[in-house]
């Protein structure tokens, strides 16, 4: 897609010209190690399109964009180190390729930097980005606890997975997208529409992750499918099942718990979820929330066309289609 | 000293009164764990005296004080993970009472509160508070990483070690007055006196950390004696030493870091360091960056007295008498 390649040039580029301190090299080679392994830059990208709503010198947008990204980067390695987790984007996490100690501090130093990024706007502005990423930054942490917490329990309602995902994911869409309205002067209206385009998008995003880990297709997902059922993990998909099922549903959803072959595992729970209608719910939930981002973006009054941002949130969902 | 007492109880109160969220507990439980763990409250105490120089309402600096509290306490929380400290003021810390995952993230969660006390104040007074603590939080990390680079090498010049101790303690004291000037409105001038004096006053400090850890009594420094030796950390005092000993008192140093029986190896350390003159050195440099912070306190002009800073420099210096 054409106009995100541009977009990604110019994210790839300005992060190139941050230039990170050379020392404490242990501090900060890890973050120049990390920030490359580039992801889609999604965040980043929603801020620049925000803010070109309502400015075409929409780079003004670039330090906050960054600021989303750093962020989003600092939670990743932190992430990666809770979850043990040995890759990132296929390549090895910084706890894993240095230590954990030195993820735990790098983190903290990209966190700090990721603030000081915003400093590059005059008082005003300053305040009103910080106002809206300080908040975020406090609900990421606590989505991310949450997350933390329902591994260990037994249960977990759908409205807690919705909210646990709200916090861990969409509200950094949201606050990325608010962020450019700001830097673009959106008014309050207009930025408040766009925080809850980038929440609504985010939830409908995560919901298609929790499919496609199940239903997608290996090559187009980029990554081994089954991996939430192989690791039983609580999912839109088998909280719905385990909602709906009958006794005689839960007892064979138990027993697919407890298969050894993968393979066979990963078949079986497919067939019971589709069977017991959790695919298809979360199919129509995430068809719910895409279509609320899409109404929220078609009120949002803007004095630049919003193709960008109409063709980015198609892209994201044509990885069902 | 009852001076001290005063700001301790109000900077208690409003600690207490903060009320952080009840959840996710898992999150927020460990801070008010640690949060009460309380102190001396030195960082947040210098804030409010260096407002008070200025204003009698110098409650208004309370905010910043406590960001100043939340930064530091937020640095212990992933300090003690990094050193695998079981201990914090006879209590256990976050990572062992919890885990520390939970610690990393509780840690991360805090230095975003830390931040977010700051946006108390209006714009402009708020831009600069954010300025020199997001400069400070950044060297803080720094001075964090140089010293757990120092423990893996063999070498560590003096220079070296004191740049290490300024940024891990010292900046933070400058920074804490220095928030408190800009709250006051003390003037440019004045906010780097105030700051001066701190990071003065903190390099004074760590030295005599250093000295006391050797040659203080149990009972004053309220810990046993000798860790730093018994772990053979690189202090002033043992850079010292190295670099004056002939190779005859560098064998002898060598022996005695190979002693296994704790008492002795103490006792052997402290009688080689004093004949090599490192104590002596020590006090002098100690002497010679306490008495740099009060010529800089000295020089700061203030509409009220500086009696409690006086005293609190003073105070701090009465463990070694």
């Amino acid at each position: 897609m054409k106009v995100l390649t541009t977009y990604n040039t110019l994210l790839e580029d300005a992060i190139q010209q941050e230039n990170l301190p050379l020392g404490p090299a242990n501090l900060y080679d890890p973050l120049r190690y990390f920030l490359q392994l580039s992801g889609k830059r999604m965040r980043p990208m929603l801020s620049l399109m925000a803010c070109k709503l309502y400015d075409t010198d929409f780079q003004k947008a670039l330090p906050a964009a960054l600021c989303v990204e750093y962020f989003h980067n600092f939670s990743l390695i932190h992430d990666d180190i809770m979850d043990a987790a040995p890759l990132r984007r296929g390549q090895q996490t910084v706890h894993i390729k240095w230590n954990p100690n030195i993820a735990i501090l790098s983190g903290d130093v990209l966190l700090v930097k990721a603030y000081g990024l915003l400093a590059k706007y005059d008082a005003q502005i300053f305040k009103a980005l910080f106002d809206i990423f300080n908040k975020t930054a406090i609900e990421v942490c606590e989505g991310q606890q949450m997350d933390m917490d329902f591994e260990l329990r037994q249960e977990v309602s759908e409205a807690e997975y919705i909210e646990m995902i709200r916090l861990k994911t969409s509200v950094l869409l949201g606050c990325a997208l608010q962020m450019g309205g700001i830097v673009g002067k959106a008014g309050s209206e207009n930025e408040a529409l766009l925080y809850e385009f980038g929440e609504q998008l985010g939830l409908a995003f995560q919901i298609q992750d929790d499919l496609l880990d199940l239903y997608g297709e290996s090559a187009q997902v980029g990554k081994q499918i089954g991996g939430d059922v192989l690791a039983n993990k609580k999912t839109l998909l088998s909280i719905h099942a385990k909602k709906v099922a009958t006794t005689e549903a839960m007892l064979a959803l138990n027993t697919t718990e407890k298969l050894e072959n993968p393979l066979e595992k990963i078949e079986q729970t497919q067939k019971l979820y589709s069977k017991l209608g959790a695919k298809l719910y979360c199919e129509e939930k995430m068809a719910l929330h895409h279509s609320k981002a899409l109404t929220a973006l078609e009120k949002i009054e803007s004095t630049q066309s919003k193709h960008d941002l109409q063709e980015l949130a198609e892209f994201l969902f044509a990885r069902t289609h």
